[in-house]
Parts: structure tokens; sequence; C-alpha cells
């Protein structure tokens, strides 16, 4: 099927001759190589820019913040893949990023539209508070959850949100997207009438927002950082191979009631 | 089907609680976030062991050398993928993963065990040069090509291995596997009778193996690094849409020879 | 992280024990092999319910209509992974099936929902005419295309759409879905001002609807059907390589226009 | 990286034009929907062949013996992946296909080659019995499993592997390969001093061998076949979702042993 456009294809990304490599304008091997780490590098190949320090510092703690969370079920995939096919290393670390979808690691980019929202209001006229507390009661209204907020073991914080946080306070990054975050999780509690947990999602948001990273990075960045932590666990378990055990134990659980 | 194994599972990766995270022995937030760049938590992760300087160093090199290296076949997958199935950028990160095998980035563990062999012809009493030619001959003489050397567009060199091995001299972390490698290109020309350009495996698999990584790094970097390349072409396909374009170039170039 | 919730888990596909495996109530060795053809067994493994000749029928005439069309991006994506990672079929299986997605296959739930509206509004007394007719101009109001129609090689018609609708014709299975269905190029004619090809999507979601197959079937059909043709690409991958000779005409096709 | 080779591109599979759509010299619209089940256009997109009725028959028998076997790792892989990301079926499917690699349904070539051998010797005038004898010998001394026996609940026989080789006797199918299998329950039983069950692999391997099926069905089948049962469980999660309760149960039953 002649799907494809006719046309012009173009990119800016790379080119290469016989003695020489140009990644975003620049030799990669004299000016790339030794010079940038891989958060640096993933920053300038996205953008085309070279990340100033504190882009580059945020960059190593989300991706740090988000590669491993234990036997998640990405990573129970990715285990029992490799237990089954021990051939291709790369089929299991595909088996364990298709997990990181809409509901795992999805929520970042809605946390940053409500943010979004909430910072345009307080450049309105309106308080940090009120801003949240109004949005918090229009999701609740809607009988939406609010994204951002909720972990299943992380309780009454999740402790990778403060860290992020705290190193945005350290480091004066903190913007309108930060601000704006810090007004919910009081209106949060207020309005479902219990405190829940802010996740890491929000925070990783809000400070990508208030550094100017491209929207691109919302989605890379988790898919690089469960990469990194599937590299180690299928190494596991090349070693110590647990994949089928967590098949049998899920399998145990299982009743048949069908016919 | 009760494929599972009965028995123990056990991991040393991770342990959390409502409190904590803890990955591989220390505490993730307040120890590792802030503290380590993406190529130190990736070396921590895989083995428990914190990296020297020169490991962490040569692991941003060798990500940010195999990061990008143009309209791959795995991009073309990838681009592909995401033109056909754009609300699944993961599926298109798994896409272009699936194509890091055998062929493309996995003759770095070849090139491993054949510089283990030269090594330890060197400790036992050859030249660095004799083993090499030695070892050629055996590879020609099998009708086996040379793993490491070949490129399809860099000659007479590959830059990347060139730079790769003058950083390992300037960091002086060059040893047995570095040493035994230099001998080959000209081992290589002698016995294939014409200069073969030193593609990057040789010198990624040497230092690595000079600097005690573990195998399995050997397997994951370039996969890491794939990752990191594959992120920044499916954030240029959302902007500028080549995907099917690429395709419609393959699709014209094929003729049809069935009945 | 403790994402999986707590609670009975339960299945109605299948048991098993020593001497017996059960699927959807029926003793697979005994009541199935030997009996039920690959896509009774799918309309029975997906519902529950043996599929009467009708839908059995058309469970064939579908698989087969989308199986195979020829080098499309899905193919191309297999096959350049199946070159680059031949140790792995399966894997190149799967790159091909990511690309199963919403813009390629994924419209025929959408001409499904255009199908519905269009019958009950001649159930609510409008004729088969008007009712696509309104449609259609509420589709170019909204600047949408019209779902099901439009084919980069097929003009006037999709010859498969047309056999689809023959052959429900002459099974006499055609019933509200279809024939609101073909009512529809003539709307989409007079709204556009020209004739779009009807693809093959449309028939598809209306003989199933008239049929009454569950709605995952529409989804499943497609990637049932792409993995026969992937399977057959792939062969002929390995007896007659071209994945990497696609790769490079979709490379030289492209210009680099960076810094 | 210009890895393609310039050259000639060709395919024996599919042309087109805007009328018509020929795959494997058949006009697909007219010669082969509404002619041809899933099975037998599988056979004939792989080989150009149409097949006989034998090989059309055993096509399905097949197919459906593999398609469904409960919660296997890889079925749990795949619904967990849905569970953790609803927006694409397709990536689901394909993180349960990256498992039916060696491990768990790629025994069926190797049984291939092991029958090949039996009947080789055979027809070099032993008995079935001194073949299978001598071989599983040979696998014995050599401290590897003998491939096809052996399975997690099935005993003190496999009903499937009863079953197809009921069915090929029935149809009078059963050839070199077949009868030399016959003798290997036996012969297993003696070397290894206790009852094996003959697992679904071998009778599978040797009905397609000795109904001339080429190699690349041995690897294919179990891939379409997976396939299927893959859609019906990816229907049943999204009704009645268990993926992360069965990460849940895996998780519960890991024990951290790091530092």
């Amino acid at each position: 099927m002649l799907i494809g456009k006719k046309g012009e294809a173009k990119t800016a990304i790379e080119t290469a001759d016989a003695n020489s490599i140009t990644v975003r304008g620049k030799d990669l091997c004299n000016e790339v190589m030794g010079h940038n780490s891989i958060g640096e590098f993933f920053f300038l190949h996205l953008t085309g820019r070279q990340p100033t320090s504190d882009q580059a510092f945020f960059m190593d703690v989300l991706v740090v913040a988000l590669a491993e969370h234990g036997l998640t079920p990405s990573v129970q995939a990715a285990r029992m893949t490799l237990a089954a096919a021990p051939e291709a290393l790369q089929g299991a670390v595909a088996a364990g990023l298709l997990g990181v979808g809409s509901v795992i690691l999805g929520s970042a980019d809605v946390c940053g539209d409500m943010l979004d929202d909430a910072a345009a209001r307080v450049e309105g006229g309106e308080t940090a508070e009120a801003a949240a507390l109004a949005i918090a009661h229009e999701y609740k209204a809607a009988g939406r959850f609010i994204p951002g907020f909720g972990h299943p073991i992380h309780h009454p914080v999740d402790p990778r949100a403060v860290r992020i946080l705290q190193l945005a306070e350290e480091r004066g990054v903190s913007g309108r997207y930060v601000n704006a975050l810090r007004a919910f999780p009081d209106a949060v509690a207020e309005v479902w009438g219990k405190t829940l947990p802010m996740n890491l999602q929000g925070p990783m948001a809000a400070v990508l927002l208030d550094l100017d990273y491209p929207k691109a990075a919302i989605r890379g960045i988790p898919i690089l950082a469960r990469t990194v932590g599937l590299i180690g666990h299928l190494n596991e378990e090349t070693e110590r191979p647990i994949g089928f055990l967590l098949a049998h134990h899920g399998e145990e659980a299982i009743e048949y009631d069908g016919n």
C-alpha cells in the first residue's frame, strides 16, 4: 500500500560523512563525546540546545527518581519475557517499555496541563491557594481523579516528590509551575476530605516546565528512566531468575469461573 | 500452564516502605537523587557498586557515542511505527529497540571474547602484534568476518573509535584489552589485504573490560544509548513527520517477481 | 511499587489439570481440536460462544482481506528489525504489530460508531440517504475526515470493500449497519465534491456489527490478520533479505537541515 | 548510517494497482476472499502454494492446540501491559509475543532436527526403537534435556500430543517423522528411568514435517496461535481486569536481600 506521501523528507538531528558525525550542529566526536553527560546529550539531542546547568542537573535527578521502583508490572513483564526468550535482551526491554503508558507513568503531562491552568489563574490575580482549591473542586465535581495524587505504598507523602521540590528550592529554580503546585496538597485534602499523597508526577512536570523543557521531555524522561531500570532487572534475571516464579504466583492466584 | 517453578524469589535491587525507597542499599531520595548522574546510577543499579570516576566518565562517553547515527533501520522502524500508531510513544520506542540485536549493535560482546583471547596470548608471552595476526588468520581461515571491523560509511577509520581510544589514553585507563586491540587494525589489513575501518564495537568492548564493567553492560549500554536516540527522533517525528515518506521510498524501490 | 490491587482474580477462558484442558467450557482436545478452524476458535475464545456459519465465514473473509497489502510501513519496520536482529522472529513480528494503531488499521471502530449513528437515524424515520448526507455534512463542517473513505492507491473503489459487501449480499447477512453504509459513498461524493474511494474499514465494521461480533473483534481482527501477513514477509526476509535495502532507500531520500 | 546495501529489492508476495491486489499470483478479492480460510491463506502466503486438505486441516489443529494454555508468563506480561497502557492494544499483544521465544515455544524446530536424525537412521536400517534409544542415550550422555519431553502440569501425557498423533493416524498422514517420534516415549523412559510426558512440540514438528510444511511454519505457527490467545485474554482484561492483581501476587512473593 503506497501509504507514504511523496515529498521531501528532512531531519535536523544528524548527518555524517566518511570522517565525521554531526549531531545537532556539533561534531559528535570532538565537541560532544567526553564533554557531555548522558543527560546533557539527551537534552541537546531532543532540543538542539545545550542545557543550562540547572536543566542538566534536573535531568539527572528525574531519571534517577523514576528509574527504579521495584517489581512493578513492567518489570515483571520484562523478567517473564526474558525467562521465556533469553536470546533477545532487547525484546525483554521492549516488553517492559510497552507498559510505560497512560496509567502508570503517563499522567505527568496531564499534571502539566493542570498546573498551566493554575498558574494562569494566579497570574490573573487569584492566590495560588484559591486557584488550587477551585481546580480541585472542578475535578471532584466532574468525578475525576486529580492528577499527581495517590500512591499505593507511599503515605502520607511520596518521598521522591518531597525531594524533587526540596532540590528545586535549593537550586532556586521554582517558578510559576512549582509555586502553583505547592498549593495543591492542602486543596486536595480539603476537597477530598483526606490526605492524598502527592506522587512524583506533579513535581516532575512542574520542574520540567519551570526549567523550559520541551513537552516531549515529559513523555521521554520516564521512558529513558525505565530503560535504565529494566536493564538492571534483566541483568539480575540472568543471574538469579525469578521471572517464572513471579508467573507462578500470579497463576496460582487465579480462579477459573468459566462454564 | 504452571510454567513457574515454586520457590523463593529474591531481588537485591530495591525495597520500599511508606517513607523511603532503598536502591542497592542506598536511600534513593537522600543518597542518590541529586548526587548521581544517569550514568552513575546505571552503574550502581546494575552492579550494586558506586562507579569510579573513570567508570562514570566512560559510561557517558559510550552512551553519547552510540546514541545517534542517523536514519538507521531501527530509527526508520520507530518513526514508521509512530506515524502509524501515534497514540503510543512507548510502542514506537519499543519497535526501534527490537532492532538492537545481533547484527547491528550486538558484536561488542564477540569483540570482547576476541580481545580476551588476544590478551591471554600476550600474557602467555606473545607480542600483541603476533597475537592479533594469529587471530586474524584464524578468522580468515574459518571464513568468518573479524568482529569490530568494517563500516558502511566511515573510512578509513570510524572517528568514534579513534576518539574512544584517545580518551582512554588521556585518562590512563588502557589495559590488557585496549592494548590487545591496538594491534588489530594492522593485522586485519595484512590478512585481508586491505584497510578495514575499525568501528566502535572494539574500543567500546576494550574500554568496558579494562574498566571492569560487568558483561551485562556491553549489551545494556547500546540499548540505553539507542533509547536516548529514539526519543529524540520520535520527538522530531511528531513535529516534522517523515515516517510514511521513508516507507514510500522503500516501497517504490521494490519490484514484484511473484507469479 | 505495590500497584496491584488486592482482591480476587478470575478468568473464564481456560483451566487445566493433568489430563485435560478446558477452553471456554469445552474440552480442548476432544471437542475443539479437529473440529474448529482458526477463525471459529478465535470467535469461541473471544466470546465464549460457538460462531454461526456466517460468523465463521466472515471471520475468514476479513482476516484474509486484511492480512496482506504489500510493503506497508509495518511490514518494512518488521523486515528491518529482522535484518538487524535475526535471532528473534518474535521481536520482528512484534515490531510490525506495534504499527497496527490508530492511523493505519484503527479506524474501523470509528466507522462502527458512525454507522451506529446512521442506523439509529434510519430507525428514527430518516432514509439511509438522508442520514448519510447529514452525517457527511457534520463531519465536513467539523473539519474532520470521514472515517472509512480514502485510499492511497485504490481508485475509484477499494476492491476489497466491494468484495466484502458482495459477499454480505450473497450470504444474506446485510442488516442495519451494511444498509446504512451503502448510502455513504454518494453522500461523501456530494459533500466533498469528488469521489472518495470507500476503503475496507467501513464494510469490515458494518459486517462485524450486523453479525453481532463483539466490539473487541473490530480491534482484534486486524491484529490477527497482520500477524499472518508479517510471518509470511519475515519468512521471505530470511530467504531474500531486503530489510536493509529498504532502509537504504529511505535513508538516501533524507536531507539534513540542522545547523 | 548507510547500513542498507544498494541493489535490487524484490518480493514475490504481493503487488497491487488501482483496481486489484495480487497475492502469490492470485487475485485476492476474487480468488482468495470467500474461498480460503485463515489457515489456508497462511499456507498460501507463506509458501506460494495452495495447501492440500491435510495441510489445511493440520494448520487449524495446531493453531487451535497452541493458542491457549491459561495464564502463561506471556499472557500475564500482556495483561499487565494492557493494564498499564490501555491506549494501545497492539502494544499489549506485542509484549505477549515477545515471550514466544526459545524456552517456551521454541523447541519444535529442535524436535524437528532430532526427528530428522532418527528418521535417517531408520532409513539407514535401524529400527525406530533402536534409533530413538540411541539418540536418547546420546542426549543423556551429553547432559542435555531431550527436546519435546516434560511438562509442568500434564502427566503422564500431554493430552494435546496424544490428540495430534491420533488425528495424524485417522487422516493417514503419518510418515517418517511421526513414525520416528512414536518410539521416543519408551526410549526416554528407559534412559531417564522414569516416564516423562511427551509434550506437543514433538507431534507438532513431526506432523508439519511429514506434511511437507516449510521450516518457517514451525516457528510461525506458535506465534500465530499465541496472537489468537492473546487477543482473547486482552479482551477479557478490558472487561475484568486482573493485570495488576497478577502483578501484586508476584510482588508480594519477592524478598529483598540487598544490602
